[in-house]
């Protein structure tokens, strides 16, 4: 089952067309990240998690407080990166707003590329 | 030739790990078209365009202060839609930074996709 | 009795120095209000209430990851503008963050300012 | 004479009124400190200028692709604080857009307050 979180759109995520800006669906996918990391306690101490690739496919608009429900599914994960699969719903209009990827690497404190710690991916591999 | 926008990584563009935060590249991007829109006068009367693909591949960070080139080259063009391909080049460490698509459809003022205008993907093909 | 919201600082909030940028508190307290117009359906057809006037006080940063609890008090009520007072609490730090004010005005469909309707002032008279 | 700086209004700063949303004065305030400082050299090692005090005050709207005029001013300066004064102009429709005010304090790398140093003060009183 997909993690699932809910935002409501604010004024400021809004544009001249009335609509929510593009690049504010990464952010609330990060958002929702954000909250699975938390709920999860994933974390590896002196690893942070860039992103190194991200992609949004538009469907349908987010307008001013619709409420949007975002899924998250833990895509491919390799030695070195984790694929995110997200999908987000117009829960008030209930259609299909946008499928969102995004993969993230791993680096050290020294921003060099380090592999994943063989007990987070297991732990992640788990909750698929 | 493609069109060339540069741009300084701002305090607000960075986040905590010192670098400019990834749904920013995709600002700098439509920043760089909407420099480029002014230039060549690229505007349709009772049409506007939508976002329905965008992505990067992140190759190499922008910290605050660095200097951001970025280069803007029309790619596909279909009856409805436009693909713009841009290259963030880190000015400032002189290194390539990221790779971004956008792929924009036409609607109308009901938010009806249209087919663009063929004078207009005239004048777009002429600029390649 | 206050109006209260929760807000997680995410990541995109944060800035080089591992803070939520100061821009930030203003979206923050725009989201609280609008949760509380949400609520009590404070909403006037056919009228804007742009900002005339906006401030905020820091007194000490919220970061990733640390919750925020804003709290959303109607301050003074004029013809034409609404001051809302709120206060940013760092929860996880249990310190007071921020105290900011933002002043409302009404304007119609024009951008032209117009008198708050009496009905409205009332509803919000009776709720301090 | 003030300094100034020049920004072309974004399709991201815009909110669903069609105008820049209140909280990017603040930003464009930012940026144009940012282009203060590095046209002046000014930074003091090892200190950090964390806002303790913003505001603004609106008095006319900016919509996609206005251009606005900055203007910053150093207006009063403490032993700790230095208050930086903005006007904003819309330069398209020949109007002032706002008035604001920044004060920043000095903190050290552990976060700590501290004097601000006199050369830097010297500097920023000749420079009035």
């Amino acid at each position: 089952m997909p993690f699932k979180f809910r935002y409501r759109v604010s004024w400021v995520d809004t544009d001249a067309l009335g609509i929510m800006h593009f690049s504010n669906y990464f952010r609330i996918c990060e958002r929702t990240e954000e909250e699975f990391r938390i709920l999860n306690r994933l974390e590896v101490p002196g690893i942070s998690f860039p992103r190194v690739h991200a992609e949004c496919d538009y469907k349908y608009p987010l307008k001013f407080m619709d409420t949007a429900e975002i899924t998250l599914e833990i895509g491919d994960i390799g030695k070195r990166h984790i694929r995110m699969e997200f999908r987000i719903y117009n829960e008030t209009k209930n259609r299909l707003s946008a499928i969102c990827n995004i993969v993230i690497a791993s680096i050290n404190d020294r921003f060099e590329p380090v592999e994943i710690p063989e007990w987070f991916i297991e732990k992640l591999k788990n909750m698929k």
